[in-house]
């Protein structure tokens, strides 16, 4: 805590992860300066004691290190540099930490814009959800230099437990890629080794329990498993969100030459469930498209 | 062990996953009745305290209980029908164990047939490799009647520790097939997200670091992950076998008017592997077909 006792933190992306994250750091003792383009989540979180601004600008004429929590790539370009953007005020020495999901050749362009002016940027995003947000025990990974990243990590310890330095800027973004990845096509595994126990006639909560501990066991088949015993499908992980990263995923891999059949199979089907209409259900709910009739 | 001293067991099988299974019942004090196609390994395990028989029908003739440890559906079928095979001479109340991996359909037939005979059988496939059958660790997924498992639990808790009852006859290898279909799409999953990192320049070992304890996380990100980062396709579980299984659980899938796209999808990408010569090389090897230039 001692790092940050100086230091005025921004916090831009007053979202279901953003609200949160901002207020862990006010638990611990922070008074955030805060925007968010719809006002409502900055009044709720002035009225908790933090510092509300009215543009990204204002933030970055106040913060020392700017967390950014937003929906998406566009939207992170608008926060750095649209019209009232950050990177009109952004002073030399400012931290910028995007926790986003946001796109590889994006974040590099970025952080270079942002290291121009002689400020600092890490790309850091989570894994673990709201769930995972609010109880401050989200997984980081963290792209950018060694200094950077030594300058985050006080702010990410009060947001996360596993924190990563996986690499230079783009780096944690690689990783997030990774991450969605697995989680994509593990549930789209879960969900045909359950679907196929069901149309045999065997209890798939049965084989589930046969199933862990062995080389089928993943967290994938412990939560979602379960979720699509229960038929539960309150995200969570939101179906649009799994599909949007794994869209991404599969740009970077075409701008670098790779082909992921099983990523971008997975995305299509993914297409269908929100085709079906059960975009805003948890990713679990790939388990639907083999279990409607 | 108290059931088992006044019972005769036979072992049919003595491949790479059968000789380490009938040495653990050896080790318990048992004095298995062998047979193998190929006489060598009946010879090795008779010079080790084993009774050799000279067909499936003899091991019949002495045995209470008869484990059966083949390679495929066609060999099973062959152990239990064929000239020499185990119907020739079953007794009543014999018990047969399948613990290979069998096609359901063909299960379900033997199964009956057996029973016809007044003789038990349980479907009782594994999971764990030939590591787990040398160490008596592998996990076993079993079909079969209560009262049919009562009588095979004594065995298999010499040859395996998490012992689940899934199911009636078939329900074994419904979980076995549901494992199978997990692990190969999980591979595959792994595989497309630690080339991904490799192909943006990043490091692939710290990414899979990063992801320990998250939602991507699993046995085979730990197992199959770390192989894929040393290079190291010594099976292990082979292509083939891989290949095998995902093609039974499609058939069985086909049969049941499920589509599974992703595990045809995945089957296919094996059978590329296969067809450019690392059949015999471990599952994990899947990787391959991301990095090869």
């Amino acid at each position: 805590m001692n790092e940050l006792t100086d230091k005025t933190v921004g916090f831009i992306g007053l979202g279901l992860m953003g609200r949160p994250m901002c207020r862990n750091l006010m638990k611990a003792g922070l008074t955030p300066v805060v925007y968010n383009r719809s006002p409502q989540p900055r009044q709720e979180l002035a009225r908790e004691g933090a510092v509300a601004a009215d543009s990204p600008a204002e933030v970055a004429e106040q913060a020392d290190i700017i967390v950014i929590m937003v929906a998406d790539t566009p939207a992170v370009e608008h926060v750095l540099t649209g019209p009232d953007g950050v990177l009109h005020s952004l002073r030399s020495a400012t931290l910028l930490i995007d926790m986003g999901t946001t796109a590889v050749p994006a974040t590099r362009r970025l952080a270079a814009l942002v290291e121009e002016k002689g400020a600092l940027y890490v790309d850091a995003p989570v894994s673990g959800g709201t769930i995972g947000a609010e109880a401050g025990t989200l997984t980081i990974m963290a792209g950018g230099s060694e200094q950077a990243f030594a300058l985050a990590r006080p702010v990410l310890s009060l947001l996360g437990e596993r924190i990563t330095h996986v690499g230079a800027t783009g780096a944690g973004q690689v990783a997030k890629a990774a991450n969605q990845v697995i989680v994509g096509l593990n549930i789209g595994a879960v969900a045909e080794a359950l679907a196929l126990a069901k149309a045999a006639g065997v209890d798939p909560a049965r084989v589930r329990a046969a199933l862990r501990g062995g080389f089928a066991d993943s967290r994938i088949l412990e939560v979602h498993g379960q979720r699509m015993l229960d038929n539960n499908f309150a995200p969570g992980g939101k179906c649009t969100t799994q599909r949007k990263d794994m869209h991404q995923a599969l740009e970077l891999a075409a701008e670098l030459g790779l082909e992921m059949p099983a990523t971008a199979l997975s995305r299509d089907l993914y297409d269908r469930l929100i085709d079906d209409g059960d975009g805003d259900l948890d990713h679990a709910a790939l388990f639907r498209l083999y279990t409607k009739s």
